[in-house]
């Protein structure tokens, strides 16, 4: 899997892990996903609620999005993003997160071999891991903003509440508050040339790989290139109201040892673009502005463009070319 | 696919078809297995009344026993015949038969092609193609065994019903009455040198593709030989005391027009051999008359020892060895 390019580990989960993957794809030598298992919602949440398996949906979508140009492996990736139809209690579920529960299940739990192989399958460049070896809950201390609720701060659980609450969330942990990590996870953070971190839910996609104390400590240990890339906009429950900088003064309180050496925001999403700039110097890192929305005006990032963004950060990477 | 084995059509449904199959294997040239659709049971029935498909319960199985030998394709198998764990409404769905319904979905209902796509990804040593276009329902007319049951017969619709009814089968049809047949399973009954029915359920798995009008009319038309593997004991429900030559019997009954040339029963299995023997030229075609049953005593078929007996078949098979 290790070409010319450098080796680089993306976090996150979701639409924005998915355009990360895709940016990344042609740049990276070796390319692993790092993917959120917090979320609680939709299928993902049924399935948890049914059996001791990590929330599958946010790894089928990482592994869709590394799946192959191939016909073949074009039809596998759409089959796992299928979601099967009718009228009964199997309708939504993306026939991926079956296939990847039953996979783990045929492996007595080994949720990264079943990754592994579906990897295969989809002739994957890259693999897909998951943050933690166990199922997560995220739990966000909110700001009330009624202003008849005589609490003025709430605790709440769990992904879908925290994102559809409108509250707005002051801070956030995970629980178990120590999981554990894969080691193939730490490892590939530690040879990294680049770590790259967003975009995406920032609350509950983000930020959840900060607050594992495992993961953390491997991303202070690496001597990798950190680039995060900023959201388009805010999201409506999770970070209402917030400008590009105040994404990353978020984040930057979750670092804590974590180094920050790139920021990419789109030049378009930025109003006050010094205040972004000083605020990213203050961390001791570099700001690349670039046009990396897409270009039909959606809240997403044109892979095209963001590639574009990160290939910049690729050259620089000293460790670019590592046998 | 095509080798210098003659080119075979078995026919039939779950575990009979699933020995039927793993026996021809490494006889055949060409191996195409026609599957019942008449399911309404477990997880075929609880897909069939949630989505407009194909009970996909007796299509997975026939896939599975046609994987390849590697092991990759073997893992596959083996994921396709997993059922779901846990303690929720997905708990036993085996993984192939969400797997195949979603695969259909994604290519319109074409449920010969999801059929084709599976087959690749398994190293099938052979194709999988549905009895019919539609799913099919079983309706039975038999005999009430309760004396004081006022009624001396009945009609009783369904597989499940019909299987686990203690009334005795008198009589059994389809509906739709004549349901479309797939072009690929016609020419394939054209073109073969051998057709084989059963082993497998009497009147669920077995009889129903007779009862199919454009399939018999196929099978009735082929040049191929046609043999007929018995069971090895009657099925509770269905074929309660049922001796070898009563079930040749009730398959006779239903041939009309499809020719009969050579009978496989279990040496075991045959009390009355002589009885057998005559009821088997009866019909102008020949016993075969061999230990096929498992040697640890279940009333399953061993498939070493039931492709030493189709080996004879094959080997009469005057069209064997056609380019």
């Amino acid at each position: 899997m290790s070409g010319p390019g450098p080796s680089v580990v993306a976090l996150g989960g979701g639409h924005g892990l998915a355009a990360a993957l895709d940016a990344w794809q042609p740049l990276a030598g070796e390319l692993t996903a790092v993917v959120t298992v917090a979320d609680d919602g939709g299928s993902s949440g049924r399935i948890r609620r049914e059996m001791p398996v990590l929330p599958p949906g946010d790894l089928r979508m990482a592994l869709a999005a590394l799946a192959g140009d191939g016909a073949r492996t074009q039809e596998m990736a759409t089959l796992l993003q299928h979601r099967l139809g009718g009228t009964g209690v199997l309708a939504g579920h993306p026939v991926g997160n079956l296939v990847l529960t039953g996979l783990t299940e045929v492996h007595g739990g080994d949720t990264v071999r079943a990754l592994d192989t579906l990897c295969e399958l989809l002739g994957a460049r890259g693999r897909v891991l998951p943050m933690a070896d166990v199922p997560l809950d995220l739990v966000a201390i909110v700001d009330t903003v009624d202003p008849d609720d005589p609490q003025r701060s709430r605790h709440i659980r769990g992904q879908v509440a925290i994102a559809t609450s409108p509250d707005r969330v002051r801070s956030i942990r995970v629980t178990p508050a120590d999981p554990p990590v894969h080691p193939d996870v730490l490892a590939a953070i530690a040879r990294a040339d680049v770590v790259s971190l967003g975009p995406g839910s920032w609350y509950t996609s983000v930020l959840p790989h900060l607050l594992v104390p495992r993961l953390r400590a491997a991303l202070a240990a690496t001597p990798a290139h950190v680039v995060v890339v900023l959201n388009l906009e805010p999201q409506a429950g999770e970070t209402d109201g917030f400008s590009p900088q105040e994404h990353l003064r978020v984040l930057v309180e979750h670092l804590q040892g974590v180094p920050l050496h790139t920021v990419v925001a789109d030049a378009g999403a930025v109003v006050d673009r010094r205040g972004l700039l000083s605020a990213v110097r203050a961390c001791g890192a570099e700001l690349v502005l670039a046009p990396v929305a897409a270009r039909d005006g959606a809240a997403r990032h044109e892979p095209e463009l963001l590639r574009a963004a990160l290939a910049q950060v690729a050259a620089r990477v000293s460790g670019a070319g590592r046998p």
